[in-house]
């Protein structure tokens, strides 16, 4: 099969990349500069695709920073990122509005571009309580709708959605994933902080996976 | 109701935008550089919101051209447009992949981030047998994602769903759309072609709604 994977750089779509890999599928992964603050990943994601021999494209986005800001930590500079725990009420400033509709309508058109059979992303169970657009129910409506966008039909695949993060842990460390190469952290500083929802949330699951975390943070 | 109106400076966009105008509503256009060949519609949609006193922003999302170019003669530079009608099997080679979809997605994000109620498009009755993403099933399957795609409910307003464009001529001369400003060649030239399918689809609308067509055209 051939697959478009939607590639942040972080622990979840890595693993992702890898377990594809591990299952034969033909795989690009494509990037996006949507002007988020943490854009160190994309530095990420273009170097742990190339680790992973994987081709990559990056794709400049950043015009929709001002159009999509909002009220989010993430896109909009005068919203701080917040801290604490991933789940809480207060996570929810992290949430970029309609972000996964936007990558996944990109992917689409670009696997239907190069005539490849599917589009894989990384929504996991963990996300559900606070960002709108992981849970299953919007999952479907989107699968609906990419089977009738275009008359070539481009299979939407989610293996995580039913994981919680440790159990994507687990899989990440049984295929050997450079969990140190990922990033996780909502912040753009150089090292990850360590206090952010997101790196809370990644430091709990290697806790709960019982995996070492090769993970270098501020605090 | 304040709604964001996804604005191609054609002849079906910009008679939604009058009539939206002229019901009330309050009004933002949005306007999408994809890397499309006919970049001239983007000075006319810019042109025609200054006219009706609408605020416009372009997106550059001119990046995607390149990811989702495929076989599309409207981004993809070594396609020909093909001349003919309208509904034509030819006329498949205009389809740019899943673009409603990413323009949809992008304009629900903009209606989120500056709390606004509705996104409008012009799809029309004429479009469905050659694009996929103008039939109403998409638009219902459409509907159906962008009311889980956040907390906040964008509504979808699609008035021309099952109208043809004769109709929607008719609508737009008693509403003093300035016709003559609107552009809907798929060429990349001065003066629209007359030959390419939208020009032969407009130039039939005019004739069918016995509306005096103020169009200059090669041919």
């Amino acid at each position: 099969m051939k697959t478009v994977v939607i590639f942040s750089g972080g622990l979840d779509s890595t693993t992702m990349l890898y377990a594809l890999r591990d299952q034969g599928h033909e795989l690009r992964c494509i990037g996006f500069d949507y002007g988020q603050r943490h854009r160190i990943e994309l530095q990420a994601a273009e170097s742990i695709a190339k680790t992973a021999g994987v081709p990559y494209q990056g794709i400049d986005l950043s015009a929709l920073g001002p159009v999509i800001a909002g009220q989010s930590s993430q896109v909009n500079p005068d919203v701080e990122v917040p801290d604490g725990h991933y789940n809480e009420e207060s996570m929810k400033a992290t949430v970029v509005p309609n972000r996964n509709m936007i990558m996944l309508s990109v992917a689409v058109a670009h696997a239907i571009s190069v005539d490849f059979d599917a589009v894989a992303y990384g929504a996991h169970a963990g996300d559900h309580t606070i960002y709108p657009d992981c849970r299953e129910v919007f999952v479907d409506a989107m699968r609906s709708v990419i089977g009738l966008c275009d008359w070539k039909q481009v299979e939407l695949l989610t293996p995580y959605l039913h994981k919680n993060k440790s159990e994507i842990v687990l899989e990440g460390a049984k295929l050997e994933v450079p969990f140190g190469e990922t990033w996780s952290c909502y912040k753009g500083g150089d090292i990850q902080c360590g206090t952010c929802g997101t790196c809370v949330e990644r430091k709990e699951a290697f806790t709960l996976a019982k995996v070492s975390d090769p993970t270098q943070y501020l605090v």
